[in-house]
């Protein structure tokens, strides 16, 4: 029963209590810590304990059955299922999308279980209090007031017209110059991904993407069927040598590239890697699908121009431009710029994904822009983040061990570590966590999967007071375990490089 | 040379000069005000009497002899295409996505440009001002005071939980009993399908369709490679023969149905036929994808009953729920109800689409059914169509010609009609938008598009007072091509079928 005595819940949470309930439960049934066929505690006397009305235990037990996870027997109660093992065995971490995919999405995205004691430096998007809630719901009661029922009628599929008339000045900014139907909008950089996808690639066909990279794109990639082909970073960016080569060799149809801090590395491209690169792909013919999701994070770089602002003629790079990481994932917006001689392929396959993104969604961001809130929001988040990077770059150098190898990003929030010869990152992975410190195993950002010596760890969930005491967790783990080693006297874990 | 003279371009529209000017002698070509082998004028006389350079006069016929409007003739001039109209019937009024996809999802969705001084019978969505747009912007406003940043965060990709709960009453209400694991959260019922081909088909597998059907489904299908086989619809449902036939010939990944209220038939299937179906798609092994986009609006039918509701097993049917068609076409918001074999592949497959459904709108939807504002929605939505729908019945029977052939559906919004042999529903069309009356010609619902004796006529988006004066122009616009016919006698349209 003491389990049960130790369920905490949020009433102000921003999640029902039957659902806050269900978790807890499921997360005892999936860490073993409840039998196979053991009762479960009575309604009145669970609801009585968690201070909660009967209805919420109800709720929850509720799902738990329709889940499988607990059955019930009439005029008695609600049991354990004896067979949960397999259902929790084919789940993995009470999360479903394990093959192919990786769970990095799933840590983007929170659903790896963090209990929020932790200190997470896993998840890469901003947390939920850095969102501007206000602000959004103000834009949001304008178009509502403004446009009424036409605020819900469908949406032209390539985007809100004034909504694409801001993003065009946006990215101006920045040296974009296109007209203006260059520019599509998209349901959140993955979909944006998966239309570029659908309207290029064919069964068979070659992609090119940098090693490590996202591999939520290699699965829409994979999805259509192609090759996939990958070709390291190095400090200064991909291979270009090798990317020549392979470009040669396999004439993809795209080649994949977050050139400004990319993720999971930091990495920032130089400016004469990112001219290479475009002369490069004009030469042999090769679209760019640039994936920019962070390049407004820049604190110390000189220069975190955009292979987009280097296509002067916009035929060759297709950029995709993700809100997700520095606004709110969870709003399912963004945008990309294409070539003219894609528009239509590109339009038809968002049309097929999804007619289009939500108009009432677009016009409230139409608002948020043409009021300026944007600019004073990257600003609030630019000085949250310094200060987080900052203290990271510091702790990092004080507390790591000087065997550990990574490369000091100029910007973003993530950083990227290599391990010693015969030290698992899926080790670390699994200690830290016990710990409460959660961190990204770099098998994650590998389209092979199996990468036991790299490991990210990401500024954008963590607050900044704990990141001392983050890596200095961190530090201790891994020299553990080069203790270990070097007591054993030989490799437990075999590395893949 | 007048219309030319009254061409106005804007310098600031955000739209190249040359775009624009493109667009305005396309309207003139399509409209008829140009003859067949008239001559443009010169390049240089144009751009000075529009004030531009010559380049845009350049461009703009450029791309009209590109989509094959205008002709060159060398050292003489350009000329307006003898065979323009064959290419104005394919694309119906200057719309982009036109091969494949058909014109069709750009009249459900408004953008076939209908004027709104128009008696529309084109749009099968419901006015903006049927929308519950105060009812909705409460349960907005109420998720945002309660969940603050929450509701901007990443969801679940299966769906927001408690949303899961109310839809899974929701659909108890029409006997189907599923668990809540069953049921996928999905941006519109566009991309249900768009997913469940993702998740199903592979290049070359074979897809059955109802002929006709909507060719928004198919264009997914054909996007992942799929071979589409059509089967006719007979007044109580598909052709259950010729469907096995072809079931047993191609062994189809899955079939695509929508049993009730059919669109564009409006044909509901007989009891007796959709408990053959599934018995035959068990006996074979096929899924069944069933469209659900309109069944609510049942005004006379006595079995309104979908197929999912037959799969007692929830092995076979795949069930795909929009609310665009009731409700608001633009929130992007439905659900799928999936067999337990597909979980992994349709999460997947969603995950990879766009991870996951705006957190915001599921969350408001959540409070929308929950306080009980869907059921009077429906109510008052169905009050409203139900006038609508008798007055169809009762003007379509007093005012056109006996010779069309047509079946009085027993709900939802569509009427479907066949042209006695030699009457083009092309022209029908055409002469309708002409007497500001808009239809939707029977080619955009047929896979090989070249259909010229069908045309669709909804209630969704017409007003009902303006119903009857409608069915008089359609009628006798029809009334007047069969007089023609005859007094040419002759057939000056070969029909298809």
């Amino acid at each position: 029963m003491k389990f049960f005595e130790n369920i905490i819940l949020y009433k102000d949470k921003g999640e029902h209590l039957y659902v806050q309930l269900y978790k807890a439960i499921k997360k005892l049934i999936i860490a073993g810590k409840l039998n196979k066929n053991e009762k479960l505690p009575p309604i009145r006397k669970l609801a009585q304990m968690l201070d909660v009305n009967n209805v919420t235990v109800v709720n929850a037990y509720h799902i738990l059955e329709q889940e499988g996870l607990v059955y019930k027997k009439m005029g008695s109660g609600t049991y354990i299922s004896p067979d949960f093992l397999t259902y929790t065995s084919e789940e993995i971490e009470s999360s479903k999308i394990i093959e192919g995919l990786g769970s990095l999405s799933l840590i983007e995205q929170g659903q790896i279980q963090i209990s929020s004691n932790m200190i997470n430096f896993a998840s890469a998007t901003p947390k939920a209090d850095l969102f501007p809630v206000e602000d959004f719901k103000n834009a949001l009661n304008e178009v509502l007031d403004r446009d009424k029922g036409n605020a819900f009628d469908y949406q032209e599929s390539q985007g809100y017209l004034p909504l694409r008339e801001v993003l065009i000045q946006y990215i101006r900014e920045s040296n974009i110059l296109v007209n203006i139907n260059s520019l599509q909008v998209i349901s959140g950089a993955q979909q944006g991904i998966d239309i570029i996808a659908k309207a290029l690639l064919n069964y068979g066909d070659p992609v090119i993407v940098e090693s490590p990279s996202y591999t939520g794109a290699i699965a829409s990639f994979r999805s259509r069927g192609a090759k996939i082909i990958d070709v390291d970073l190095l400090e200064d960016g991909i291979d270009v040598d090798d990317l020549e080569r392979k470009i040669r060799i396999f004439q993809p149809k795209f080649i994949y590239l977050m050139p400004n801090f990319q993720n999971p590395t930091g990495i920032s491209y130089s400016r004469d890697k990112k001219e290479k690169i475009i002369d490069l792909c004009r030469q042999y013919n090769v679209y760019i699908v640039e994936d920019d999701y962070l390049s407004d994070l820049n604190f110390y770089s000189k220069d975190n121009t955009t292979l987009k602002s280097l296509d002067e003629n916009n035929d060759l790079v297709i950029y995709v431009k993700s809100f997700s990481k520095i606004f709110m994932p969870g709003l399912r917006l963004g945008f990309l710029v294409a070539p003219s001689t894609l528009y239509d392929n590109i339009l038809f396959a968002k049309h097929s994904s999804d007619i289009s993104t939500s108009g009432l969604l677009q016009r409230a961001l139409e608002i948020y822009f043409s009021r300026g809130k944007w600019k004073s929001h990257i600003k609030y988040i630019e000085e949250k983040y310094r200060n987080g990077f900052d203290a990271m770059v510091r702790n990092i150098e004080k507390y790591l061990p000087k065997e550990i190898e990574y490369i000091v990003p100029n910007g973003g929030v993530n950083f990227w570590f290599r391990l010693p010869k015969g030290i698992s990152s899926k080790e670390l992975y699994e200690r830290s966590i016990r710990r409460n410190v959660a961190l990204a195993p770099g098998n994650l950002f590998f389209t092979h999967q199996n990468d036991d010596h790299h490991f990210r760890l990401s500024i954008a969930s963590v607050d900044n007071h704990e990141i001392e005491q983050g890596i200095i967790v961190i530090g201790d783990i891994i020299n553990n375990l080069m203790d270990n080693k070097n007591s054993f006297g030989k490799e437990r874990y075999r590395p893949i490089l």
